[in-house]
């Protein structure tokens, strides 16, 4: 019997895409990285990572659930195991930490690392880097010595605090508010939010909440809001720990899954002493506020973060179906009836499950992996032509990554659970544990429908439109260039039938826009889907001829073959069993029918 | 904020399938019910099974999952209000009863009212029916006698046992014994059996297991096996409670849903004490035993009854979604985005996702009931070519209900959770536990792998592919016939083309069980949805038919109106939005994609 914490992983993947997909070289070439890293030490980091993982994560993981968060006399702790693990990893380097200094990981290998912590314990530890960098990019320079190095250190925590009862995905509907007091960029904070991940804990002393208000006077909807520093525990000049600052815990969630992370309601302020520092400038005289697009800096990469996750929970769930795939054995195999009962992996139902998580999962890693790959170069590339490049394509592949892998994930996982039979609905098993923490990710850092919008109604249309435009003929040249790619063709002339088939998808949307725009929007999802299938289908043919290469190179008996040859497999099961639903996408949005517009409320 | 206990359904939708959709004064009119029951009165038989299901069942929700079932001490407890309940519905005639006796109703009633039942509590009660009918069919006089009264009032519950820890999808490795003893029929049992669906509880005071055995010298395999009447307390032939019979609860599973609901392992004869009573003959000269045969008699029913969990618990997702989108109020329409917020109803990506379940649903419901009205006739009809004509439909029908409606469950109630948004995650709202509850249904009465092997392997070459194949052309007879229906004449060439794709699949899969059987049974899966879609299409544009005139008939005013409305629109949405599907499947099929099979073992 497995046991639910089994966190069953590999570098192999990360290696291949590191060193032989992505041009790493050229970001450790950057000014920034390229005194500390060379390509040589990609290996032993990610070795070290999983070795973190195995022996200091995935030994905790079990507590999320059989001890779980908890929210007793007012005060919220986590499983004592996960203070102490992290505290290690802060310790040890692999925790929080100033992204500026030196000797940081550009974030393409942060990221693999990132993977194996995730998949060891996808609710350890606290989302302090988003708070952080806020703070670093808009607070004044007492802001930062005030609050960031014990943020940097993980000795104070920090959150985001966008959602309040009622104003979830309508984030303009705050009614948080911020009076201002005597002194300067100090405000009174009054309002409650709900749903915040890691609004209450024990891992540190302090919680510094960045939290959106609207001061007096400014206008309604998200324009009208301000993004103040709000500590739990207030803190002096001087950096000390002052008073308490009127936070108090409300509630906590009851989740379906992610039990070891605190989801918590939070009242700012019922007792009038609740005092929150403003960042940036207070509204203008229109009652225009600076908080949302100060928050929209962060979740930028939050959102990717979220669609990884996803990614990781499945491959965890992968993993460990392949594992016992091999092990059960059960049946005969339908070439041999009357013969010996073999593995499972043997069936071929369950090598297509298996099949089709692994292939739809290095398909969405490859996506995730070129974002950051993007990420890095726009951040830390001393070309601003690269920078500016870079930055498109994060546009883009940002709503792409968070929301399809999240969708994906479901349906993944419960193949995994499937794979396993009944003791996949068992809970001693991992399968149906990670489906339940999965599931949280089509919803938070914006529903999927709004990663949906933001493709159709935001990229689609930046610039006039030649953002996007200049991005899909970029795919275009790419799957026209590598037509008739050794071993690859029929999957270059499918890929281009699925290029062809988005085109019209992209013409139908276009239209729609001008015509019926409650078109685009009952379209939206289905529409992101296809733009995600269609480029990861790009993406995981890239790997696979290189692939393709390695298999030649290699020969049959060499021990790297299996995973060349089933990288190429992966392509080719992707490419001819998923991409071909483009077409089929295709013509259901160009056929426009209204019937999700059309129906009467009263007939649901 | 809803209870998790919401129970929210309706009888329009029954009321419409019953009276204006299926025939169901022609079962009516059979001499077992033609003394009893009138369509009149479905009405009246639908709102009193709604009230009991309001007033007894639904109150008892919470505790499945606050309470649970529970193993202390070695025995086994259900939440008190289960029983409660379970001995309200026996007291009342809605629980077990002798299907064979006076005044029982049609099964495509019982079939309606027991959506109310599972809605409210899908965990709630015994398997008592198919271990009844089992001793009915093959005991002898005074098994019948010694068992079945008891069981048909629900003193005492039954189970079935075939399962074993290394016997699960392959039944014929089971290494529970049979030995002969001095008392005809009686044998001495010895082995473990596992997840055994109410295999102990405190429901009733003697349980009647179903227990599949070898005895001493059998063949290996299914063939080897014979069928035995374990009960939990020996019965004596006067029908009184005796000793206990040596049967030991060792464990109960700990599920990611249906808590309410017992999964047992058990011990027999660990003590040399258990003894059963043989159904049937014993194994004959060349070791073969009737138990299998026995088994599957009860199995097709149950596995129908598997797939209308699984839409049911996807129906009180899709309610519960639907009222809770006309109450929330989050953000402007698309169309006037500087206009009031609107309730969350209005926004397209939640009418889709409200009309995909509502769409998927309304298929999913049409497949089953025209089964349970095929299984009426197969059983009680008087005249034989009818019998044997609704039994060849049944056999198509039943693999397509259990396996598509289970898979299909697991992405509705995925949109139901989206739509509720952060609260669907929590579970304090209903959406998150109808996952968890629903997901075994993929699983449990055959995965749904052996659904698909059972359509492509069993079915499509039963009677040499004329059973099949007359099915087939049927349906085609079907959509030609209907091939410019008033107001559906996109629908029906759209179910054309389906019906035309689904042709090269039929071929393809046919041909691969001549070329290569690993293809069907890696396509096996796809086929079966394939099957299920274009089917379900023609079911649903069946019923818009009807909606169709009704629509005409009433007028916009009428109160009415929007239902008839909504199922036009059910079916327009269905039939242009998933069938489509079944052809991109088609291309993937036919195209025979080895990937599947060819992947190393090793590259997994």
């Amino acid at each position: 019997m497995t046991s639910r914490s089994n966190f069953v992983y590999s570098t192999r993947e990360h290696k291949f895409i590191l060193k032989e997909w992505l041009d790493t070289r050229h970001i450790l070439d950057l000014p920034k990285f390229k005194d500390y890293y060379s390509l040589d030490d990609v290996d032993a980091i990610l070795e070290q990572a999983m070795k973190v993982a195995k022996e200091v994560i995935a030994p905790t993981n079990d507590d999320g659930e059989a001890i779980g968060v908890r929210f007793e006399n007012g005060k919220v702790t986590v499983p004592p195991s996960f203070k102490e693990a992290y505290n290690f990893m802060q310790e040890n380097g692999w925790g929080m930490h100033d992204p500026d200094s030196e000797g940081v990981l550009p974030r393409v290998i942060r990221a693999a690392c990132g993977e194996y912590f995730t998949g060891a314990n996808c609710t350890l530890g606290l989302l302090t880097e988003g708070a952080a960098r806020l703070i670093a990019t808009y607070g004044r320079d007492e802001d930062k010595r005030r609050y960031l190095p014990k943020m940097y250190k993980g000795q104070w925590g920090g959150t985001m605090c966008l959602t309040e009862t009622g104003a979830g995905s309508d984030v303009g509907a705050s009614v948080t508010k911020a009076f201002a007091t005597d002194v300067p960029k100090v405000y009174k904070i009054k309002g409650i939010k709900n749903f915040i991940t890691g609004g209450d804990h024990d891992y540190t002393e302090n919680i510094i909440h960045l939290l959106l208000a609207r001061i007096e006077g400014a206008t309604s909807g998200t324009r009208g809001l301000s993004l103040f520093i709000v500590p739990k525990i207030w803190v002096e000049e001087d950096g000390s720990l002052g008073e308490p600052n009127d936070v108090v815990t409300m509630a906590i969630e009851h989740k379906m899954g992610i039990k070891g992370s605190v989801t918590a309601m939070l009242n700012y302020g019922d007792n009038d002493g609740c005092r929150g520092i403003l960042l940036g400038n207070p509204p203008n005289e229109k009652g225009v506020a600076e908080g949302i697009a100060q928050m929209f800096q962060m979740m930028n990469s939050a959102r990717h973060g979220v669609g990884q996750m996803a990614m990781v929970l499945a491959t965890v769930a992968y993993n460990n179906a392949v594992a016992y795939a091999r092990e059960r054995v059960q049946g005969a195999a339908i070439t041999n009836p009357r013969g010996d009962r073999v593995p499972i992996i043997k069936h071929e139902d369950v090598r297509r499950m298996l099949l089709n998580q692994k292939a739809t999962l290095e398909a969405m890693r490859a996506l995730i992996f070129k974002n950051w790959y993007y990420i890095d170069l726009a951040n830390e590339s001393d070309d601003p032509v690269e920078r500016e490049a870079a930055s498109r394509h994060i546009q883009v592949l940002n709503p792409l990554g968070k929301a399809y892998c999240s969708d994906m994930a479901w349906t993944l996982i419960a193949d995994a659970i499937q794979v396993y039979g009944g003791y996949g609905y068992c809970e001693e098993y991992p399968a149906a544990r990670l489906a339940r923490d999965s599931k949280i990710n089509s919803i938070w850092e914006g529903t999927n429908y709004i990663q949906a919008l933001d493709l159709v109604g935001r990229k689609w249309t930046l610039e006039k439109g030649t953002l996007f435009g200049n991005w899909l003929a970029e795919v275009g040249q790419y799957i026209d260039r590598n037509q008739g790619a050794a071993g690859l063709e029929k999957e270059f002339a499918m890929l281009k039938r699925a290029y062809e088939a988005y085109g019209e998808i992209y013409a139908a949307g276009m239209r729609y826009w001008q015509t019926d725009p409650r078109l685009v929007a009952a379209f939206a999802t289905r529409i992101l889907h296809s733009t995600a299938m269609m480029y990861c289908g790009c993406l995981i043919a890239d790997q696979a001829m290189i692939a393709a290469r390695r298999v030649a190179e290699l020969g049959e008996g060499h021990f790297d073959y299996p995973f060349y040859q089933g990288k190429v497999i992966s392509a080719r099961y992707y490419i001819r069993n998923v991409v071909p639903f483009v077409s089929t996408l295709a013509e259901i949005v160009a056929s426009g029918d209204t019937s999700v517009v059309d129906i009467p409320e009263e007939a649901f």
